[in-house]
């Protein structure tokens, strides 16, 4: 640790970028770093209450603030960014979570046009107990209350996008960005593709914890105080984000319909379980196919979102992925205590 | 155990199912009562070495061989059989699976045309340690092996369908059928609406093991000796299927695209949980939105299938699912010994 | 037409068929032969008033009545059947449509599960003047009436299906059925791959006009008297329905999501072309690519139906498509008069 | 004529445009003013032979060049862009096609994420005959030639995206873009809603003529000398792209699955014929089920493009559509010759 430069960051509300690429860099990283970071949540904060509705309080653009973008130095089009969750902890005793007219999987939207009328807007305040790591759901019907564990994961990160794009901090797409999955918690390394000189990378959406798809298309919200060790692999390409924990490793796909999320994902893996058992294709389908697992993130977004995770102990013996960028910025960080 | 009627039955090649309705009973069972099934695999048992390619050994539609249908005496539309899963054996030390021409998520097919030519045709023999409970991939190029653990499961389990219809073993839908989830294994319990008097049950395709999404089409492909326990809940629909464990509760969805059957089961669970909970369905929408396990099944049959897995323990205290058939009919198991 | 054995039949409401397959046979037919057949509408005609809602007076599954199966002599499967439209004429001077609760385009469905209330359920006669041809559209709400040209066709039109299943009426798929292509209207040919001895074939669901993708899930629905012509193609293969008329000829393909409808009946149609314009694939490709339209016939049943329609003075000159069945039955019908 | 100011603009390759937004304005527009404009093809005139591979002359993301931005002075968001086309007329005697790896409906692509080998790339030079008003097909294979008719449109219009985003040229979304609809030919308006100040309109990629849904992801690519009226209508949204001929007015909608794409714009048109009419959304959601058209425009691009078109003929006689823009613009280029 004692080597590491650590940058401090806790943006002021006009400092939030609301897209991936397009916005300034905030600061600059010279890979390894250690940044210590605050984020809002989705709401810019503004859920405070159950009367605190979205569509009153919140004003499009401006969802899903991202602490960022950091220019990494050296960062080139062709090499990938490794971002390592040190810590993901709750800045506040409470979080928020509501429906969202025309948002949300079990709902008519934007894009599932119909005739039916939207769903009545609700809001739910989460209490978190940091000390027991638990989230108290009280329902707003009847007497019901329920703790289920904290588990808290960043719903968005992201670098700038190709193609000359920008896009909102609400999609997920191969430049990561509003992927929503409940892998992306401490203890895991996000491997990014670089697409623009500088990588710009950010980071947001802090969610206390989430089920697989985000049905309602809204997690348990909440502001983080976040840290992660960034690196950079040069010329590796990363073509869609991949995750590595000390168990397993992870390919991502954001797509439409559903099935094309699992495709590129599981594309992904199959090809990589290839490359890192010295394997044919159709020999890394096979095992691939018998071994995997397949949490889904989001089903609510832009794009869904599905990961392949595969269990490192299934993997030839000494296997290198992405250069053992994961278990080196996990050991940089060994020392870290925010 | 000792007041249970036990059936076995072990069909000749004679004696399989290929439809789910459409085929004459092979026996009848008087609820509650415990069936000692043997299940051929999927391909009838006709791939037994790497050479047996399914397009020269195999003939449509004689694949998916079904052990059954039992009639379930008092069964009328509108009940719910309750099939208990006491034990689920290979009764082979291999297994069996392969690519199939135009079939798999990662390929085109009969479906998803395209102008590409289709993969090649490889089989796969898995060794299976019954003791040590692990399945041995070997790959077909290269030196390389890996043990997994067996963790069999059935693929298929279902009644005749509603709507007067006859539908193949491969195809999953409201009936079960070819639903391809892990879930449905040792200890588990399958709930599935009765659509015609008798309910015609059946089952078979056992798996050794499968990942989430049985992403190339074929799973580690097993005959299977498998006790179940059978019982009839009278007056209790059960529109799609749904599982209980332990631990937890289960609904299933099956369509296409991959969102539609993600959409069934989270839209089932929410109902049940709002039933068990006594809160409202949107109050349920959000806790099942931050609870929800959503492990993928299959993404490669005729419609796809997405389960909703939900925490036993995030209900209401003594929360009664299905009239508590599941703790009955596991108690009933207690004594079982294969 | 005076060697043309005629075959007349006026169903009872007893003998209607509910599925396509699965069902005995009304009558034999000696292909070729000419049929004239009176089609109940989609709701038995049970749908008089605006105060008969489906969900009151039909009961599922009994919808969308057939007129067949006919066991077309010969049949075998590999060959195909012909059946050329000679006339489609309604029987009565009104038609009904509705909306039905959960089913249709714009509106959560069973499949795309919701939890939207549905839609309300709303009722309207349409009057037909059938010396006019006009169908007359009048608003249950405002002033608002309007007049559109009648344009009858039939929805549903298939044999029993392949792989030992008997399938819905209110299904499309490989084997015909309900497709719901306004292109199916007199004077063209529509042909269906055989996958039983006899084939089994049966029609229904007269609607006097329909828009392309039956938005809200019922067209003008109308029963009808109705004459094709039939014939056998033997040893011809026909995978997916296809439609020929004096200037197009017509690919089908019916699935879940809509692109892969779409993908079956361009992959049907690059063939196709292809095989008639004795190019190389690739070729077909850019040709149908350029030339083809695309009317979709239904976005709201089980699977969903897209056409590829192609103009035949692009193909080769003489090319020769299905044996030249299309002008043999439309010079057979040639003399017909109902 | 005489009033209309005329713009006349012919780009210099570093004058392109590859996005909409994020890019600097060519000009300023007071509206209604007339443009004359001259449009690359979408590779940037790159491919000239047949030996002229996309994957070696092209570079990506320089792709689909537009002319444009064009400044509309007085739009701001919550107006809406009228874009009138007067004439497309082909720049040079031919035109290109090809295939492109992992692009294209019937193909493996990079959201379809298949292990398939991909397709083969290959060029087709189309001769345009201008006088004759064909485009004439030269099979690579055989000796297999065709004249089709020329039917000259634009496969791209557009603006600035919401949401501060910048879009590839490549894309079609709710600010319009890549749609890829042979409806976009003389004739016609396109109305387009505004997002930013300005609009900041462009269009490009001229088509001398494309099939419905674009099958193999490219036309019959030609540069074009374009002419169009542009006037703004203030203080009328419009959500999604909408055209209007003098027979028809038209709603698109463009998303991934096709059904989506189909639900949005039958969705607009239900609503936008409801408001015509002055009869209620469900009058009006059976009326556009009965009479609508609805050609596919792209299946190949990031979206997939659908049209909902509804004669004018059965609306409420003398209903305004948009301001009755169509009729003004279509009068206003009355006497312009290019």
């Amino acid at each position: 640790m004692s080597d590491l430069e650590v940058i401090t960051f806790r943006p002021e509300p006009a400092q939030f970028a609301w897209t991936f690429g397009g916005a300034a860099p905030v600061g600059r990283v010279r890979p390894p770093a250690l940044l210590e970071l605050y984020t809002e949540d989705c709401f810019a904060g503004r859920v405070r209450g159950t009367g605190d509705l979205v569509s009153q309080v919140c004003e499009f653009p401006f969802l899903n603030p991202q602490t960022g973008p950091f220019y990494v130095e050296g960062a080139e089009p062709g090499d990938t960014v490794a971002v390592h969750f040190v810590s993901i902890e709750p800045a506040r005793d409470w979080a928020a979570s509501t429906t969202v007219p025309l948002f949300g999987a079990l709902t008519a939207t934007h894009l599932t046009a119909l005739l039916n009328e939207p769903l009545p807007e609700v809001v739910w305040l989460w209490q978190l107990d940091r000390a027991a790591r638990t989230c108290r759901f009280t329902a707003r019907s009847g007497e019901f209350t329920v703790d289920l564990p904290m588990d808290p994961m960043h719903g968005t990160v992201g670098v700038a996008p190709a193609n000359l794009e920008v896009r909102s901090a609400l999609v997920p797409d191969a430049f990561g960005g509003n992927m929503d999955t409940p892998e992306m918690r401490a203890g895991v390394t996000c491997y990014l593709g670089v697409n623009v000189e500088g990588a710009l990378l950010s980071l947001g959406d802090g969610h206390a914890r989430q089920g697989e798809g985000e049905t309602c298309g809204v997690a348990v919200e909440a502001a983080m105080n976040t840290a992660v060790v960034v690196d950079l692999i040069k010329g590796v390409p990363c073509p869609w984000p991949r995750l590595e924990s000390d168990t397993h490793i992870m390919s991502t796909g954001s797509a439409r319909p559903l099935e094309d999320a699992f495709r590129i994902a599981q594309h992904d893996m199959v090809h990589w379980v290839a490359s890192l058992c010295g394997i044919d294709t159709l020999d890394a389908y096979q095992l691939v196919t018998q071994a995997v697992e397949s949490p889904l993130a989001n089903v609510c977004d832009i794009n869904y979102t599905s990961v392949a995770k595969m269990p490192k102990r299934y993997l030839r013996h000494g296997a290198d992925c992405m250069e053992g960028a994961h278990a080196r910025l996990r050991d940089l960080a060994a020392g870290y205590s925010a």
